[in-house]
């Protein structure tokens, strides 16, 4: 298929060529960029928003209460999950996987998720290209969900134009739970399970630590929205308070800047999924692969060092 | 400083050297693998444990009750936390922080964390060398602190001889918040906090979980092991059922097969950082630093695509 066949598919959504050119971006083809490149003329017209939380924290819930809402307003709906216990990338436990279902014969929401692509390559590599399929795809929504812990974490959310902090009531320490990085990156805050006992505690936990952070005068303060998972209340708040922060952003013009930080991880994510997949290749093609390598360790016939030293002096000659 | 005299001292445990050294490690120095190689020669005799689980589920305090066990043995110990909420790693809360001091004067305990290096680099690249190096300054017993979701994570704990997973009776769906991956390579599991409600029905899900995953016959089970973190109780149980997996794995030749595997790990780790480091240098030169590249993104300058073809032209010619 020709490189304008298929960003003209895509723009279609036609599932099919979405699938398989999200596959290429994965394995580090390439070939991906001469269509990004067309691609990325149709996007920044999506509101991306990220949701992060611990396991366990409901994060999955809000979401499809979220998809539910943007979908009574006709809006067009992607979902990347790139959090391992989703339910949304099949990692979770029955009854969150039939939740998901309920949108999945919905030509307008389009779940995807991310998983890890070799010893070389990162969970997150193809996050910022699969975002911008979505754009191309007409999505008006993109939400990605990852878990608010690791570093890698924190690195994806910074594709979201809003980033959204779950929390629940009585999770051990739960502010503890939060990641310092992601609490100071946090547009606006949810405390879930708002039914739980503890939620008094945990919103003043919050305020207390948004205060001691310090906040420079003049910054926007996050607000805090309650939300009860399983009955969808407070989501429509959540909606408000999303779109609030779009127009702050957008009137403030740091929506220029957040598509520019855009620009550049996907600039830094195909690099390092090109230059890993070379890599692969010539260990792979002149090495050996991981079980032939182990039992060459195993039998001490090589030493992880030389190997290092050798296989730079191929690549890079 | 020659390389011998970096080993020697490494292996006297100069803590000034080491620390150095692991500076470099973290770098992607190219010199380092000298070093290792000689590290190398007087690792094996460490037990390593892998010590994973969710944010708030306890896991510092059952490695600083780990350690003080430890210590009445007379055994040298070292922790790694790859967890960046981890109180190892300065990430938690004040009263953590406080706990782990206990041990900040004792000489032979020796306390590392580890942070992430910069854009193309991922938080997990200095692990194995910094376990290397620590297995050199004669550690007897060498802790790994990872937080249980992520892929990362998962790798990192494979570094390990005897893995751990640690959960807490009630920590929203419980057992959905421990990846499946990390269900599959436990050696032990712990349920901390046994004194708060619903221990008896997590041991059940544990139980039920680990019958579901069809474990084939003949494999071990692992112990379920219940603790209270803060009084220590179970803290016994806990190093007899390493001590006992330990032996397993060595009668049964797997030690062999786990430290081929460090070997593999430490290979592609020292590989990824070592790259990285001459991708960043030759973006760094060539192509400009990440907020140069962002204002030349908003302006329009540049589109991610071209720079990775241009940037992949440069570095594989």
């Amino acid at each position: 298929m020709s490189i304008q066949d298929t960003v003209d598919k895509i723009r279609k959504g036609d599932i099919r060529v979405v699938a398989r050119f999200i596959r290429k971006i994965d394995d580090g083809d390439e070939d991906v960029c001469e269509v990004l490149k067309e691609l990325h003329k149709f996007s920044g017209h999506a509101h991306i928003i990220g949701i992060t939380g611990n396991p366990g924290s409901g994060k999955s819930t809000i979401i499809n209460n979220l998809i539910r809402f943007y979908r009574t307003k006709n809006k067009k709906v992607g979902v990347v999950a790139v959090d391992p216990s989703s339910p949304f990338s099949g990692g979770a436990i029955l009854g969150d996987r039939i939740r998901m279902q309920e949108h999945s014969n919905d030509p307008e929401v389009f779940l995807r998720s991310v998983a890890t692509r070799g010893n070389l390559g990162g969970l997150s590599a193809s996050t910022s290209s699969i975002v911008r399929v979505m754009e191309a795809m007409g999505k008006d929504i993109i939400i990605i969900e990852t878990v608010g812990v690791g570093q890698d974490e924190v690195d994806i959310i910074k594709l979201a134009h809003t980033t959204i902090v779950v929390t629940v009531p009585g999770l051990g320490d739960d502010i503890q739970a939060i990641k310092a990085g992601i609490l100071e990156i946090a547009d606006i805050f949810v405390v879930n399970k708002a039914d739980k006992e503890g939620v008094e505690k945990t919103i003043r936990d919050l305020r207390l630590m948004l205060e001691l952070k310090n906040r420079q005068e003049g910054m926007r303060t996050p607000p805090i929205v309650t939300t009860k998972g399983i009955t969808g209340e407070g989501i429509e708040i959540l909606a408000k308070e999303i779109e609030e922060h779009r127009s702050y952003i957008s009137s403030s013009n740091i929506d220029r800047y957040l598509n520019a930080r855009r620009d550049y991880i996907e600039f830094v994510d195909l690099l390092k999924s090109n230059i890993n997949r070379k890599i692969e290749k010539i260990i792979e093609s002149e090495i050996g692969n991981r079980s032939e390598l182990i039992s060459r360790f195993e039998n001490k016939e090589l030493n992880p060092y030389n190997l290092v030293e050798n296989t730079i002096k191929k690549v890079f000659g």
